[in-house]
């Protein structure tokens, strides 16, 4: 098949969008979705075959005759390497084309420690996931990195990260991608997990709205089926929007009342403590609760109000049909919904709220890893990036 | 060519999209733009020459041999009607596809007379208007219809429109269509303004906020490159989100403080007239604020402020590039966009207000109809819509 680079192949990365639900499809059937010729189906299929992105799925049923050769999406053809970087923690995967995973790793590292260290153990130990899945470093596709900070999307680098010593500006993808040999996308860890909780909870929803309550507050808005980053990556930073009373309370940003400051899982954790109650983190918050606290669930609950304030704010502007409320603090369950349902649906008004529902996230620990393989999967998979690896791969 | 409906020329809509930025391109020139074989972009060009929605276009300078002809999209092929409904008055437009006017017309017509009087003036003077340029009704392409109040906008019937008596639920795409015999989109007034906005003033802009302050306050958001309309066509709706203090405003929502109430050209009248200074509209407040009048320039001032608190929330969560400032009490000019200015830039981070612009509109008086012609030639020219109307008209 080495002449395919010699015949035009543009178009290839076109035809696979119509395969990438996993369905097979005959060369008719594929004529007839695209319109293209029977002979242009021929000749992209042959590439993208070659190219082992699509590959020979069992017959049709026959009408007669031979019966035609079905075709689907490989998605095992190349592997992809997720990243999801927290403040203390870096967890991978190994997944497939469509973000199936296949191995992962999770270690307790400082993202303090400095980008050549933990993204050097992310190299390392990228490499070592692959010789476990008997797969060749050539073959990985692309690696999706989330951050635990603002980061610049369009060129991967952090922007002014307030936990992350060392990784302002950094180039997180030029390091990477020199050492893997592969293209690179990197974003905040918010906006993986929303495409995480979109591609393995919602997947079907098309207006979504992932809130993550953590030590900070963030959210991810998919708006039209996809993630909105706004002009600089920086949209959907619910943790600074002033909160409409508490406006003594002083943010790390330098403003006042930013909602982080009040109702996140450190602002909570410090109101116990302050009441004499031991608590220094969201998960101790989250004990405290589930040994059935009354002041903790008091506090959650009120946090969830706050937090109401803010997404009915949201609301008004997005109009989502689902809010999903994750990270450490959702751990606490039934209060913090409680109270976010309670304030939205009283603050918003009537058509924002007639089919808006309110839900805790679905994806567990997978959400940053699996958003990170899906963030880099449609960098990867874009019609003219396919035309590109089709024409080499022929 | 009545040929044409026989062959297939699925594929003619999207083969249109490459030539409506009205750039004239050879065959072989489309042939490498789509990857296209040179007999398929043949037959499909053939196509829409017999559709008239492309024209050829003179010819490009040969390479040698006979030189090869140019063809380019013809804007002009069929007139769109664009209708902007106010509170007090409607205003039409004729367009051609790439919404440049032909034809405008403007009545005093109170939107309180109910849909069957309203719309029964657009469909009239729509034909007429149709008559002054030599088209015929069979050429009209489609009808866009803003509306001043909420719309869903995928059924085309208004949702409890507070200032529409006789609308809620009317269905206004299809009273329209039934007499005009074409397409009809429907959008709420800020929607339309912000695709006008964006057309007349601000086409390179991918994240651009619209905000309208005029008797009430809303907007539309724009956002990689589209109109952003949320799951139920609600999104944008600033004037009701609440306000970090001013808690004693009563909405006539039924909420408090609500911006709309502190900071909308009545909220300001209002309050100037509560001061013993006659004023009933915005247009009074802007009247005075030209006349020089100081309490009226500082109340317009606040009101920027305030509505610049809204903002600041607004991107945090969207981070535009542009904020585009229209709307009647806008006329009051630097007041308000003072206002604005001095506290979205004290309030948000830094990394969304490092190219952030706030500036007033652009498109005067035009911007709701060429917006309407915007809306409802998106849909006409859909590559769907495209192929059907070609498949007919060959």
């Amino acid at each position: 098949m080495s002449c395919v680079s010699l015949i035009n192949v543009d178009g290839a990365g076109t035809l696979l969008q119509h395969l990438r639900d996993g369905m097979p499809r005959t060369r008719s059937e594929l004529a007839a979705a695209t319109g293209l010729g029977r002979s242009t189906v021929a000749q992209r299929v042959d590439a993208l075959l070659a190219s082992r992105l699509v590959g020979a799925a069992g017959e049709a049923t026959s009408t007669g005759g031979r019966p035609p050769t079905q075709f689907a999406f490989n998605a095992a053809a190349r592997p992809v390497l997720a990243v999801d970087v927290g403040a203390t923690h870096v967890r991978l995967a190994l997944t497939d084309l469509a973000a199936g995973v296949l191995a992962t790793e999770v270690v307790d590292l400082d993202v303090g420690l400095g980008p050549e260290v933990v993204l050097g153990w992310v190299i390392e130990h990228g490499r070592q996931l692959l010789a476990t899945v008997d797969r060749p470093l050539s073959e990985l596709a692309g690696v999706g990195v989330g951050l635990p900070g603002p980061v610049e999307h369009a060129t991967g680098r952090p922007t002014n990260p307030p936990i992350m010593p060392g990784w302002d500006g950094f180039d997180v993808a030029g390091f990477v991608g020199a050492e893997l040999g592969c293209a690179v996308a990197v974003d905040n860890d918010v906006n993986i997990m929303a495409l995480g909780e979109h591609a393995l909870g919602f997947a079907a929803v098309d207006h979504l709205l992932f809130v993550k309550v953590a030590t900070g507050i963030g959210s991810g808005i998919i708006s039209d089926g996809a993630l909105r980053r706004g002009a600089q990556g920086a949209a959907g930073d619910l943790g600074h929007i002033q909160v409409p009373h508490d406006v003594d309370a002083l943010c790390r940003c330098g403003n006042i009342g930013c909602l982080e400051a009040i109702a996140s899982g450190a602002a909570v954790a410090a109101r116990l403590q302050a009441a004499g109650i031991n608590a220094t983190s969201s998960r101790d918050v989250v004990a405290l609760v589930r040994a059935g606290s009354v002041p903790a669930m008091r506090m959650v609950r009120e946090a969830g109000r706050t937090i109401g304030e803010v997404l009915a704010s949201a609301v008004s502007l997005l109009n989502p049909s689902v809010i999903v409320i994750g990270g450490s603090l959702s751990q606490a369950g039934d209060p913090l919904l409680a109270g976010v349902r309670e304030v939205v649906y009283r603050r918003s008004l009537p058509l924002a709220t007639a089919d808006l529902r309110i839900l805790p996230a679905r994806a567990g620990d997978l959400a940053g890893v699996v958003g990170a393989a899906v963030m880099v999967i449609e960098q990867v998979l874009a019609p003219d990036a396919v035309d590109r690896y089709v024409a080499v791969a022929g």
